[in-house]
């Protein structure tokens, strides 16, 4: 808390920036770390890239790894994106609902509860199969349709439902009086009977209440319609409530990437989002276009960590290389600071996230550039910046544009 | 505090394990870290040492230094386990009377307390030497004998009285109502008075009563035993309660160390302990031959800490050599993480423990290799895990492993 609040405490008023127009770069490689194994012949996917204009760019840098969470702790992409975002993800916690919501572009608002739900097949009071038969994701879209129009609002609660893949969906309640702290209906395995929702706190009995009248509706509404005839809820949870950019660090903040939770995250993070093509050249574009209108711009791209998830070693090589390949469209740009980095790293022999701290470059004219060759996991090890939490990283922005003053006389 | 519950909270189940063996290695040699210094040509033991089978793992292993407590900060060998064990050295404290005891190899149950204690000479009403004149261990063993048949027993407190070296002994007070937070009765220095144990606290009047009665009964019984005619005890401490490694991560846990306290302080920790021949050699294949019955070992190695705290650079470097003459003992036994550090550095050119961060290899097929050539101070400090606090190499262990859970989603 403490570094974070005196970072705060020093952010200089507009007028007393550099210049006027002052950009920030935060471009996200999801995924983008990893570790040497012998299956793959003992290099990272960074260093078997042809990175010609990383390779520019690195000796004029800054180089360092940063810890998404902590030591040993493999972090999903909401703690991941918190930290890159100037939060202590130890101390913030996103619920899955909440996650599960963002990653279907559900517009969550201050207040709202969200629940990740599955259709289940329910027979003699006893849930016999958690995922209905794993339907396609058609067949579940149509009943969510038939759940939005019966059960639209319960008391003076709206009600949304938006389908997710498979037998997977969502469910946002928001109305007055709602909080997290409400048990599973969920009994996460067959052959059982669905749960109770219990508050678990006083302040969650109203959301516990309707709650438990959506799921007990949704099964009347779904009577005979197997088997897709009940439903299930789990991890329902409350959009926090976050200092945003502009409150925090006096920053008009933007964000360009292309899948819902990331967009989702930003947002809760209180950043604009804005429209970008589908292709890492759209959306460094979107960049170069929209440079002037904003302090920050969050930059995210998703292919590496999709390749990394199915071991594709090659495939992240050549993500990694669309990167560079674009990469000068940002550069041209001359943001007064850019960082480099991931949320996380994605060992292809893991085909999972993992804790390995992940690779970071820093660019400024007052970077304290190291003369590291390449941009990759081991040059940065050994890069001026060190190994630090991600936490630090929004810090480090900040001061290399220009926008801390001292801190004491 | 947090990261360490973040940890815990994170641990797989058993089932959930990747495999059902899975092993854990910690091998501390002690006081293994050193500095660069003329007097000994600006090399290291480690730099200077042939290790044929330590040079093959480095490059596939992970490297860094680990600081046990914090900067600048010497650890006694209590603190500096504690921060390899996972506590945090900073918030648990071991007092002196516990290592005391530990280190006579006394078996410590909860709620006992111990004593730090010396035979001294009275005169006069007046402590005249704080040593007895140096008495031979064997004479000191006998007035424990005495003093251990004559006050075996105080109100409803046992009391054992286990002898050490030259004039040094420890008292063990067993019963219920016993804590600690009384004040020395050694006056720490001639021509003084003995102290009247005093209760610092209120929960700590019995044991200051119990305490006073054994130092004032203690003088009858060697009343015309000049010079060992009385006694003075200091660093009165309870046993702290510390959960185990079973309780925080789930690990059956086991110790091979030959030194009492190193096989204490693992105790402590909730370890148990193994049997084993004095060499390292017989150590390390205590390790392969018990390798399933335990998921982490905790192995100890002594020497190198002796030798430099004799300044003997020369045995230093060949108690390197030792340990990795026998090394494939362990590394064929391909444990799931292996962490070879030590507790402490202790310099030959200090002859003591120091603040220097001690080199770490991590080895585990997902390390996070960094290529560099040997296991010594300063290629650990490139290496990818960088400086940290000791406290988190636990975490490391179980992530490398594969033992710990995603952080959010």
């Amino acid at each position: 808390m403490a570094e974070r609040r005196i970072v705060e405490s020093l952010v200089k008023e507009r007028s007393a920036w550099p210049h006027e127009h002052v950009s920030l770069v935060l471009l996200v490689i999801d995924g983008v770390g990893d570790v040497r194994h012998p299956d793959f012949g003992m290099r990272t996917p960074l260093e078997a890239a042809q990175t010609p204009n990383l390779d520019e760019l690195a000796p004029r840098s800054a180089l360092g790894r940063v810890m998404p969470v902590d030591y040993g702790i493999t972090p999903g992409s909401g703690p991941a994106h918190l930290g890159l975002f100037g939060y202590d993800p130890r101390e913030v916690e996103i619920g899955r609902g909440v996650l599960e919501a963002l990653g279907l572009d559900m517009d969550l608002k201050t207040g709202d509860v969200a629940a990740r739900a599955n259709f289940c097949t329910i027979s003699g009071g006893l849930v016999v199969d958690r995922r209905a038969g794993r339907p396609a994701t058609q067949v579940s879209a149509e009943k969510c349709k038939l759940l939005q129009q019966e059960l639209g609002r319960i008391e003076d609660v709206e009600v949304i439902v938006q389908p997710g893949k498979g037998h997977r969906f969502a469910v946002l309640f928001r109305g007055p009086g709602l909080a997290e702290g409400v048990s599973d209906t969920d009994p996460h395995e067959n052959g059982q009977p669905l749960h109770e929702a219990i508050s678990l706190r006083p302040e969650a009995e109203k959301t516990a209440r309707i709650v438990g009248e959506f799921q007990r509706r949704a099964e009347e509404v779904l009577s005979g319609h197997e088997p897709l005839n009940g439903i299930l809820m789990r991890g329902i949870a409350e959009r926090p409530s976050l200092p945003g950019m502009q409150e925090r660090f006096g920053l008009r903040a933007a964000t360009i990437a292309t899948y819902p939770m990331y967009r989702g995250l930003a947002k809760l993070a209180g950043m604009e989002l804005l429209q970008t093509g589908p292709r890492v050249a759209d959306e460094f574009r979107c960049y170069a276009e929209s440079k002037d209108d904003y302090d920050y711009h969050y930059i995210h791209v998703k292919a590496t960590d999709e390749a990394a998830e199915d071991g594709d070693f090659d495939r992240k090589v050549s993500a990694i290389e669309e990167v560079d390949r674009h990469l000068p469209i940002i550069v041209e740009k001359m943001p007064d600071a850019l960082a480099i980095t991931g949320d996380h790293s994605t060992p292809c022999c893991m085909k999972l996230h993992s804790w390995h701290p992940v690779p970071l470059l820093l660019h400024s004219p007052r970077c304290d550039a190291g003369g590291q060759r390449r941009f990759t996991e081991h040059e940065c090890s050994e890069g001026s910046l060190g190994i630090f939490l991600a936490m630090h990283l929004m810090s480090l922005l900040m001061a290399n544009a220009g926008l801390l003053d001292k801190f004491g006389a």
